[in-house]
């Protein structure tokens, strides 16, 4: 580490764009590497500190907003973070890059239809249906980064080398 | 340390009992020995993951939880943990030191009557007069800890004292 603060990945992108499987990868990397790291997903956090919220966009925002202040006392502790949630507003993002000091912000970029396919859960349909509201990509916007610092498209690469682009950039960076 | 994670120094007592002030005085001590410190306290949280709460005993019991969550990342990340909260109930407590691994619950005692004359913004008085609800120590109960690893009397002893008794009990059983 060039700093003696952690950085925080942010990643991006659609439901079921790949975002978990790659964020338990880098975890798995920086583990291997003797790293500290954090992963933030939702798995772990609306079991947790966010279990009060929903899907509106009033409780998405609330639930970055926890994950970012979150994420900067981590990383003010020298603890790395690794978080994956769709966080589809622009304005979200921009606040994360305002709160923590290195942010790394990752576009897990996967056309819809893919998304569509890898979703065993059902949730796309369901929010087509209409059983699920506020679903992102469907009812919800999903605003694309515009200046990403690493893109990955999922539904092209594999997982090993979407993991090498990320490695690659963080450790010329940062010396992960 | 003897461990690879942090501990968690649990600060309870009643409203003005000298919480925030000795967990200020541990987080400068950590920091003078270059080790890791957070220091959580109402200042810091209710600004920020916990700006949606007010202090019903639900919303304190979120409150604590979230802490405890955030407590537990910091720690099994290997940083040292302080939070100075009221945290009156029993249960809460209990619920802290089981979900992180290492727990040093420190009674903050303090004779209520000096604990009012502490007070500078005024709030047991607001409280006598109905201005504010469930304040600890007049309208809602504050339950004693049954097993605190560490009592300091803040009523009879100076900071320097209460400090030293913390600290010589840290160094003896985490090195730190």
């Amino acid at each position: 580490m060039k700093y003696n603060i952690g950085v925080v990945i942010w990643l991006t992108g659609l439901p079921c764009s790949g975002k978990t499987t790659l964020a338990i990868e880098i975890e798995k990397y920086f583990k291997y590497k003797n790293k500290s790291i954090q992963r933030l997903d939702g798995d772990i956090v609306r079991k947790t500190i966010c279990n009060d919220l929903g899907f509106s966009k009033e409780d998405r925002d609330k639930n970055i907003q926890r994950i970012v202040y979150i994420a900067q006392m981590l990383s003010e502790n020298g603890v790395n973070v690794v978080s994956a949630f769709v966080s589809p507003y622009r304005e979200m993002r921009e606040f994360a890059k305002s709160i923590c000091a290195e942010v790394v912000e990752i576009y897990v970029k996967c056309d819809i239809e893919i998304c569509r396919q890898r979703d065993i859960k059902g949730m796309y349909k369901k929010a087509d249906m209409g059983e699920i509201d506020n679903f992102t990509g469907v009812q919800d916007p999903f605003e694309k980064p515009l200046n990403a610092e690493i893109i990955v498209n999922t539904g092209k690469e594999s997982i090993e080398e979407s993991l090498d682009k990320i490695v690659n950039y963080l450790s010329d960076k940062y010396e992960i």
